[in-house]
């Protein structure tokens, strides 16, 4: 057993190593990395790494849906302590947001084998086909394969491919893939699952501290309000006689960022996108579409932004003698990660010196959450420069990496060596 | 001379189809009507109006921007009285932007020649070949022409042909119009001109009065603000840390609407687009961008305007922490009409026992505009049912339009029977 006060001998040459090579694959010019489930370049990705597994003495496998494992078998138990992210990309992506926790998971577990050999449970890297849904409206897609949550047909019919018109499960066909075996790849041996992902926020930046452990991905709400005013010529309309609905798309802008001012961190709210029509400058808007976002961990949190919005959207309505109403709905709830590896992770990091660990909560969404509600789940955030992710642009410096990939290949040990199961 | 009490021996029927004809030029399947300047429709729609006028025993004459004129020559003065207004459209415009203002001086006009014969004053319809600016960036082409205010040369190079790259001195040399002559346009014998025009607002729709008589035409603030904040995560950025530009358009908005507010009318200002980069649901904005039309009809207000406009986007800043500044700036001052042809214009609508005129402004240009420096101008506005205009559903009923060609008519008569001229 490693002590709370060491670091794993990690190799950090070969982890940059790594990450520059599997940066380039599905690289394009302008330098962004398309890696879109189930294409060429995705392909190649999961041929280098499943090369690395081997080469770090592990047994490969692919399941139905096509997500890749590398298993390390356990001394005296069948049941699997796992680790992983996703390996395909967004559209014009980077190269860390996935593929990080990838390779963290792949230094980490090669270096458990290498110099501890077998643990009493089996250690296994999971590289999952797709999680963006920038290919097919799929999110998620390798997750939910893995806790048997994709429904009987839903592979065959419900997804069009970009332009051609082609099935997800035609896609899959083309890589020998066979859609009728989704079912098989549900997983019920995992006793643990730990995912090591960029944070893609500022927060960990802003703090200093290069360690953030999950304790929850937000709830998230989506709503789209139209609002109904009147056009009118800009200049003929005195102030008393207008229905603008720009300023009316504005005023409910400024009520839901108020919103969340007053709830208070951790709860977010956004207005990404205003439109307005027509949307020239001098004619009073007489249509306007506004869209916002807004997250909170605490399901009783999600409640207060819902009913906060609603009432913003009448309030609005009221005040200003104008037609709101939100044309678009969507409420997803938070899912909590396991207190049992929250601690275990806090109390790994909080040996290291160099930091203390800061407890927060996953904005963007992730495989963990469709895990979570199956399989004991933990997540480790590393720090994302300037917060940028889902760019070309998105990067965590090498120093934060390895404290990172140190933190969860010492609970990745600690979890495969203990007894304990789901709590 | 008529009695104040009495109204002129008007054709409401013969005006009415003359509205329907020439609403007919130009139109499109989709029901918009374009009449560009110096393009077909156009051409046609000003010899049908030239048959109008020279069936109506007045003398035609063009002038070398393409101006129409039918002329009642005087008694005992070469002076003239003028009337008319624009015979091109906006694209996809409406019957009676521009044309009523024809068809009120041709049915004024005529009827005066009939009833009287020649004033001591020459009465002189005046059709112009542009205002809207929709087929060049030539705004008021037509009037600026009859004012002597075209620069030598902006004929030639200055503007280009939609899509072909042509000049505008093209399209004249293809009517047989001599760009060289431009000059030549200009006029000296215009003692008054009366132009009637929809109120294009919905002021004396509200007010529920049939005649608008003009003090000035609004001066006009064209403003682009550009707002640079910072795209970060909408889920991952806590509310603390962040820089949204939308958020600070939709403050600076709420700010120029309530400026407009507290300066009270007629004071108006408007945001008619807000733009947001990425804009897109999940991502905070890092770049806005809003217009701002503001208008008021005295000097003084427009500078109150423009110092709360310039103070809004220097605290939004200042306030949210984030940049913004003013990449387009325009200016242009009111105008007043002339004091002389409002009061005659008032006492001669007064007499009207079925309304009281209102005093009001124009917030939109007019060909009047440009005029009034140069020569005597007033104005009467009639209704816009609902306030609509540049649309193909603009629209003055008829019993609101005969009440309007009556008051230009009188006061026609009136002014080319007066040995008055410039005040």
């Amino acid at each position: 057993m490693i002590k709370n006060e060491d670091t794993l001998p990690l190799d950090p040459d070969r982890l940059a190593k790594r990450i520059e090579k599997l940066g380039r694959i599905g690289l394009h010019p302008d330098g962004g990395l398309d890696r879109g489930v189930y294409d060429h370049s995705w392909a190649v990705a999961l041929d280098v790494v499943e090369g690395w597994l081997r080469q770090g003495g592990l047994e490969t496998r692919r399941d139905a849906v096509g997500n890749l494992f590398g298993r390390l078998e356990g001394r005296s138990s069948n049941r699997t302590v796992m680790s992983g992210s996703h390996i395909d990309t967004v559209v014009s992506g980077g190269a860390y947001d996935g593929a990080l926790g990838i390779h963290a998971a792949v230094e980490a577990i090669i270096t458990l084998a290498d110099h501890f050999g077998p643990h009493k449970k089996a250690l296994e890297v999971l590289v999952t086909c797709e999680e963006e849904g920038s290919r097919f409206p799929a999110d998620y897609w390798a997750a939910r394969a893995l806790v048997g949550t994709i429904e009987p047909g839903e592979w065959d019919h419900l997804f069009a491919l970009d332009g051609s018109g082609r099935t997800i499960a035609d896609a899959m066909r083309q890589h020998g893939l066979n859609p009728e075996r989704v079912p098989t790849a549900k997983r019920d041996d995992v006793d643990a699952f730990v995912e090591l992902h960029i944070e893609q926020g500022r927060v960990l930046e802003e703090a200093e501290c290069p360690i953030g452990i999950v304790e929850a991905i937000n709830g998230k709400l989506h709503v789209t309000v139209e609002i109904v005013g009147r056009a009118d010529h800009a200049g003929n309309t005195p102030m008393s006689l207008r229905q603008d609905a720009l300023a009316a798309a504005a005023d409910l802008t400024l009520r839901i960022e108020q919103l969340a001012v007053t709830l208070g961190s951790p709860s977010v709210a956004t207005v990404g996108e205003i439109r307005a029509e027509p949307g020239v400058i001098n004619v009073i808007a007489g249509r306007a579409r506004l869209t916002i976002d807004a997250r909170a961990p605490e399901p009783v949190q999600v409640d207060a932004l819902e009913a906060g919005i609603r009432a913003a959207v009448t309030e609005v309505a009221a005040e200003r003698g104008i037609e709101t109403r939100i044309t678009d709905f969507s409420r997803h709830e938070p899912v909590a990660l396991s207190p049992w590896l929250i601690d275990v992770l806090v109390d790994i990091s909080r040996g290291d010196p160099r930091y203390d660990p800061l407890r927060m909560q996953s904005g963007a969404g992730h495989d963990s959450q469709i895990i979570a509600p199956h399989i004991p789940t933990g997540m480790v955030f590393v720090p994302s420069v300037g917060g940028i992710s889902h760019s070309p642009s998105e990067f965590t410096r090498l120093y934060d990496i390895v404290i990172g990939v140190d933190v969860l290949g010492r609970a990745l040990h600690q979890l495969a060596e203990s007894d304990g199961g789901r709590t």
